[in-house]
Formats: C-alpha cells, structure tokens, sequence
C-alpha cells in the first residue's frame, strides 16, 4: 500500500482513511486540500495524537499559542490530548497530506 | 521537530531515533544509507511494527516469500509479531528514511 499515490480527492472535503487499528492505536492518512478547521472550531481531543505531514503545507495552531505552526514534509508534533488546536490553514494549491496516530492518555 | 533535515550521517552505520515512546507505542526514525541488514539475519520480535518509507528506496523480505517487497516514498508494511524479515537493500547513494511504529502484540 503507497500513502501517497494515488492520492484521494480532497476537493470537496477532507478525506481520512484508517491505515491500522489495534487496541489503543489508530493511524491515519487524512488529505486535506484548502480546508482549514471550521471558524471557531478547535479539536479537544480525549486521545494523544502524534501527527506530521507527509506532503503539502499546514498552520496549526494551539489555543494558548499566539500564533501558528508553519509545517511541511516532516514536520511532526505530539499533541496531548485535551490541547485544543485547529487547523487554521492548508494549501489550497495542491493536496496536505497528514499521518496522524492517536494513541491512548497516559496514565496520570 | 523536522524528519526529514537535519538527517544524521548514515554513512557508517544505521541511525534510529526515538522519536515518541509511551506504554505500548513506539515511534522511531531510521535513517539507512546503503545498509542491508547482515547476511543470514532476520528480525524476528515480539512486537508488532507498522512501518513506512518516507525517503530513499528499499528492499524488504519476508523470509516466507521468494521475491523482496520493493519499497519507496509512502510505501508501508504492517510487520506481525515473529513474522520473520530482513532488509535485502536500500539505495547507497542517498539516505533512506523510515519511520516505524511498534506496538504490542493483539492479545490471542
């Protein structure tokens, strides 16, 4: 299986497909093409999802930062779960294309 | 945080990287330049490794099938626990760059 041909059309809407599910762990290819978040809409997740971008460019950006995260091919971040964050931008040019893995809390 | 740049200098020998390590969830970079794993060696663990290419180009064997998965940018194996497999090649004229995933086993 390639994750990055072919590619999805994500014209019309994001497009997530599950690549593995196992108890506890679920990685995702999601292509988004120009869609960001809803306006006003931040993620609050009760997973951990450590994500990064394949392909494409993003500004994510963290509820209690002042300003975006510029990424691209490789970038990653660990976002804890309950750390809203939206997506505030994707190129609208060519397909983003994500590999997320959301993954159970710790343990407090 | 950037996979892809900086890359270490794979040059005399392979380099992983742990890049998220939480209760039952591995992730790591590895960066190979030329590597095949030594003659006669199969990995054979106990975890499961979900695994992709990001960068580069490979060879992959399962030591059940007669023929090498030939592997490139996006390509992805799942690799069950104990499924017995070596890396055949991967291209010395540039680094190639995975990232695996490891996790445990599915309970029988």
């Amino acid at each position: 299986m390639n994750l990055l041909a072919p590619l999805p059309d994500a014209g019309a809407g994001e497009r997530i497909d599950a690549l593995l599910t196992r108890p506890g762990l679920r990685i995702e290819r999601i292509v988004s093409h120009g869609q960001p978040s809803p306006p006003g809409f931040w993620y609050d997740q009760s997973e951990a999802e450590w994500v990064m971008v394949l392909v494409g460019a993003a500004r994510l950006r963290f509820q209690e930062e002042s300003e975006d995260r510029v990424l691209g091919p490789g970038d990653c971040l660990d976002i804890a779960p309950h750390r809203r964050h939206r997506v505030d931008w994707t190129d609208p040019s060519a397909a983003t294309v994500w590999l997320a893995v959301f993954y159970p809390c710790d343990p407090p």
